[in-house]
């Protein structure tokens, strides 16, 4: 196996953040958890894993890519780091304001980049197949039927709008069901019918350690680009 | 409507040959069928569509695209014919010899052709997506899962085999398992699952004619390619 | 093989009257057409089965089974015939008024008679699994889906409503989608899910034959039944 | 809420007897867990638990039912000791030797009991409504198709080859096929398919704590039953 790359985890006590501790420590991850960031901190070391206070975090150790799952009012905080640093960024921090939008396009030039609503490695190539799906199906109804557990408040979900935008790029004028039902984690269908035949392209998320587990994937394939703003599916081919 | 592309149906009394008769005639078919070409025929006109026997090939009308599905024993006739008439070739007969695949391969420099065991789209854009899929989805599990007809006595289904080619041309290890139930025309999944997440590539074939409907759209699509051996994935992009 | 039942088609000119005729004149139906009957008539005999006027009814030869899929105004002709000739009714005339559907109650005491508005057995069945599994698992979500073919019209379609009016007797509160894509004949999931696990239940129509076919199996069923008013269902235990 | 039942989880240091002892002591579970038993015990309360060790059964504090996952080398004691309290038994114990389940028998004319091998409480309805559909659709082709992680090495699985008898208490001859993939925690599909249609009943299990859980609602509804040996089913009902 590889060296090990150096992670620094940005964001460390929402779920997200727990998730990629207990995951990011474990030898087949392929990471090396160097610190831990939250807004305020108890513990120096937690599970083995040294824990910092973001007023702290000029004093982290050196790491290869910084995994951000915080609130918008530490992003460009981290986002200087990396920059001072030259280490890759993985952000999935959401309610980001068009200034640090831009700052991010502009951090790109520099160091290599990526920000999704969504790291599972299943749902981007999801994105891809169906864009390509569409623009070889044209007149094709296609049909997009997610389903999520009861807590869940949005309908149609975020993934299932943007896989609609994805199969409008390939050219398909996609209609929308959601259903609501005991603790779904997440399932989509995109469903492509002609007269006589159907395509239907699923994706299943049995637990939610498949976030984290995607952003730790994706650390590791940024980690060797050039600068540049990647999306998830690129770093896979 | 653009003009409709001329067809002439070689093979015309078999199941394929007749549906593409029924179907190639409809006027949303944008195509003109101008003659239909059997061994023996009995009748010079059926249902509008001038027939004429094999030993009458050389009489047949101008013509853009060759439909063949018939026997090898008549296909180095329609080779010639369609290098002769400067016309293209959409062939689906099985049992080809080397040596007429060999010809097939000289006569794609003169002409656009296009040989295949499927003329689904469907089927050609999952091939399609399969691949793609693989080659993103590495170390995943690969399972291609076919139901049939209880009369089908091969398994896997020939087109569960290709599309397993597909997958392992993306770097899969596919494994097999086939049903055969009913009179299901046919269905094909292709599975890919890792820990917390899996993707399924279905394809479903309601009814039969859209063998013969894929050819009528094939046609179209090559007619207006420059000289070359297509496949049917190719064509609809 | 059991003599073959003398079957009556009642309505022959629609849809399922042809299929009818179509299906009940092979010999493995374990029917035998004896007569068709139609608003008018232009030949005495078609593909062997004799053709008869709905004004020549009381010539038809003897029978054990009428199967009516005719208009609201040739109802209580029919219905009288059966009672004359003691002979058992398959019904799925729609649009009965109310007068209709008591004269068919009161019918049912004097010979076995069944009226529904889908003969597919498949959906039979699953109304009765439906309402079973929604009485064991009390506390479960419930969903519903539907896909037909673009031209259909109502959402969610008939079956669903009746489907869900079986969820509901078992106690369940079903939630419905619907999607009109292609040409699909009929697809119906009903799905319970609780904390951690899911059933589905799905019936899938590849064709429009098991609506004929089904009210050929049942006129079978329901010859050697006592008089009363049945179930598709219960024809099927 | 009515009063919570007091459960005895006998077996408590295996994988189930850990998940009995988290979900039961959550109010929403109707229970109270008055002991756990062992057959060594390092605390002598866990988490609000009193844990006792097998030497000590005797001792265990009033309860209404006692929920064993042990050892066959056990079984003997807690059967007795439900014997001796008129406590009801819920036991998944596998590998009880030809003598123990005549214990087991000849003590359900005493006390109520259960002996599953698996308390998912969709599994069970599961086989219910495979029987049940299995002898409404005689001469329908069935097939059972299961999906498991790649750790399983039994195939076909337990459960299908149970809910293959199911299908043939009702007259079918079912086919099996096996995937094992990822780390998929349980999927089986019976399929009915005759000409032109088709019924799929699926069982989709997404995280191990329903086998827990099933068990403790079980033990919930058979706290109320005369004396009997019982099925999960039966006590959905």
């Amino acid at each position: 196996m590889n060296t090990p790359i150096r992670i620094l985890i940005h964001g460390s006590s929402g779920r997200m953040g727990q998730a990629l501790q207990r995951l990011g420590k474990q030898p087949a991850s392929g990471c090396q958890v160097v610190a831990a960031v939250a807004r305020r901190v108890d513990l120096r070391v937690v599970d083995g894993i040294p824990q910092f206070a973001a007023s702290e975090l000029s004093g982290v150790p050196d790491f290869d890519v910084a995994i951000d799952f915080s609130l918008p009012q530490g992003f460009d905080a981290i986002l200087q780091l990396c920059l001072a640093r030259k280490a890759a960024l993985v952000s999935g921090t959401t309610g980001l304001s068009e200034a640090q939008q831009a700052a991010l396009a502009a951090a790109s030039e520099r160091i290599p980049l990526i920000w999704a609503s969504n790291f599972s490695l299943g749902v981007a190539v999801l994105h891809d197949l169906v864009e390509r799906a569409a623009s070889m199906l044209q007149g094709w109804d296609c049909d997009i039927v997610e389903a999520h557990h009861t807590r869940k408040q949005d309908a149609p979900s975020g993934t299932a709008l943007t896989l609609g935008r994805s199969a409008e790029a390939g050219g398909a004028h996609p209609h929308y069901a959601s259903i609501r039902a005991g603790d779904i984690v997440g399932e989509h269908l995109v469903q492509f019918t002609s007269a006589g035949e159907r395509i239907e392209l699923v994706h299943r998320a049995h637990n939610r350690d498949i976030f984290a587990s995607g952003a730790l994937h994706v650390a590791q394939r940024l980690h060797t680009r050039p600068p540049g703003q990647y999306q998830v599916s690129e770093l896979l081919k």
